[in-house]
């Protein structure tokens, strides 16, 4: 595997452009729902006050987006409202799964739900996905002003975009939820279901730019065909790190995964060439608790199986898919070879 | 009051055009959200048998987009994709309700969520939020791919205005929950929550036909103004219902409101008008369980500070509005005198 680097300046850039347009953004919400949207957003603490900035991630998704629109010859502030509706649609779903999942913590502190209820978080979840469609189609409206042109401009284009992937990254989670209470784990609707939780918002994410840019069809594919197999390649490293991450690293207990009887990848791989080890696997990723040597003992098997192995294909084909989408779109230099830095960069995390 | 009318024509009308194109809209999600948002609009049972059309609602918002296309000129099947989008988001503002409020019944049978739990009704309706806006912007896709022209259609523009109409209702439902947590009830707080959560998205129903019909400013604010001043009217009705609504025709005890501590406008205007009443009334609000004899001394109350006159003024007042605003839009005639007929209807209920 490529070794870890350090964070790209990109994504760095990114944020500096992006923060601040998120928080006027959240500005706009009502201040019953904004305090807790804030909080989440890691702005505030539970009553309001200012923190210095807690990590809310990587900030990939920005990144890709900001990107996009360079990529396809604008500036880089063109593809800021593509950033933030990404991160507000990312969030409202990570609000929304916190509930669904019961997680009362995220990131080190309690989640939404676990402060302020199942019904604000609720809102909160929902006032953020209609946020998001009106910063995309707010821009339509600034340049039919600047304009005096008639009709709309690019952020419909935009808005569409970002609602096929809300509705692909929601059917995702419909089908992670269905999958749960099914018995067997099939390889095949792994993957769909991955390439609806993660790879939808991703592709989005890295042709947001460019459609707002108003760059042609040829150009947006391809950026959205990077951004899914980014996508994918991504959640095949999560699924890597939910079983052999290193703690320390996660902040999540060494085979988590098999703890918790998620049906990933490596998982549903393993049990497809189980032969003779199946029954002892099955019968290890059944019980109800798992000790520390019968975790052990699971991952061991997965790993024999040929389930780490195909993730670890599964990750390097993927990434391999996104840099060569990017090959024939005619796409600025620098940006494509920017786009190429954070995907290896979001691939290359060490398992 | 206004007598009572039968169900107006063209709502008969506006629902034989706009069903089939709910449907339509409805087979596009992905199999685990369908089942339970066809079911949540009376198509189907719980596993998934059709069943005879049960009333989902008088059907009011689909006939306002419908009419408001032909308000301002166009065919009623323009307003159509409107229709379908209020109806979408309305029905997600419903699923979601439903668990905020632990509302195991609605329409005499069980919520979504007490069918397939809270993390499903969640996801239902997210899945119809993202649903509602595809079904506008693709309006634009439709007609991008007819005229070939550049730039979006009006597609955009009802988007826009839908995406804004559903943030308003958000942070109503916002201030609604944080209103129950406070010791007071307040006239006007009491006023601008029902305006985020009735007004905005009878205001957009009302206007978006006319948007997706190239209306100009002129026509598409008066009609904004019609079904926002409706929504209040129509409110004012449904407090009023709330406490001395018949249970036959409510379907709820007699002075459900005062027995579920319920912040309404005729409460709020008695408390604020009680003098020596209010400390009766109040102790018999704040009371945890009421008994009949203590509902109906509590309902009369209300009644002789004042509250019932208040809410009827307001529901007349309103309606008086809603019907003006139509006077000076240059409407096509016949549709504004349908408008006027369902205004009409809608806040001639018997109480």
């Amino acid at each position: 595997m490529i070794p870890i680097r350090s964070v790209p300046e990109v994504l760095a850039r990114a944020r500096d452009l992006s923060a601040p347009a998120i928080e006027a953004a959240l500005e706009r919400l009502s201040p019953e729902v904004r305090l807790a949207a804030e909080y989440h957003f890691g702005l505030v603490d539970e009553v309001g006050h200012r923190v210095a900035a807690t990590s809310s991630g990587k900030g990939v998704r920005p990144a890709l987006a900001v990107l996009s629109a360079e990529a396809a010859g604008a500036t880089a502030e063109v593809g800021v409202p593509g950033a933030v509706a990404v991160e507000l649609v990312h969030n409202f779903s990570l609000i929304h799964d916190d509930v669904i999942d019961c997680d009362r913590e995220r990131r080190h502190r309690p989640t939404v739900w676990a402060i302020w209820g199942v019904g604000r978080a609720i809102i909160v979840g929902d006032a953020l996905l209609a946020l998001a469609q009106q910063v995309l189609l707010d821009t339509d409206a600034h340049q039919f002003h600047l304009r005096s042109g008639a009709g709309g401009g690019t952020g419909g284009a935009a808005a569409r975009c970002l609602a096929q992937a809300t509705a692909d990254m929601i059917a995702g989670q419909a089908l992670d939820m269905a999958f749960e209470s099914l018995p067997g784990i099939d390889v095949d609707r792994c993957l769909l279901m991955e390439a609806g939780k993660t790879g939808a918002l991703l592709g989005c994410a890295s042709s947001l730019g460019a459609i707002l840019a108003g760059a042609p069809p040829a150009t947006t594919d391809a950026l959205r065909e990077f951004g899914v197999q980014l996508g994918l390649a991504f959640q095949a490293v999560d699924d890597l790190l939910g079983i052999w991450g290193d703690p320390r690293q996660t902040g999540k207990p060494t085979g988590n995964d098999i703890r918790q009887h998620k049906k990933t990848l490596p998982i549903a791989a393993a049990l497809a060439n189980a032969d003779g080890r199946a029954g002892e696997l099955t019968h290890l990723l059944e019980l109800v608790e798992l000790s520390d040597d019968e975790v052990a003992r699971a991952t061991a098997l997965v790993e024999l199986c040929g389930g780490r192995a195909v993730a670890i294909d599964e990750a390097d084909g993927r990434l391999a898919a996104a840099l060569a989408s990017l090959d024939h779109a005619g796409l600025d230099a620098r940006a494509r070879d920017e786009l190429g830095d954070i995907a290896r960069f979001v691939v290359a995390r060490e398992f």
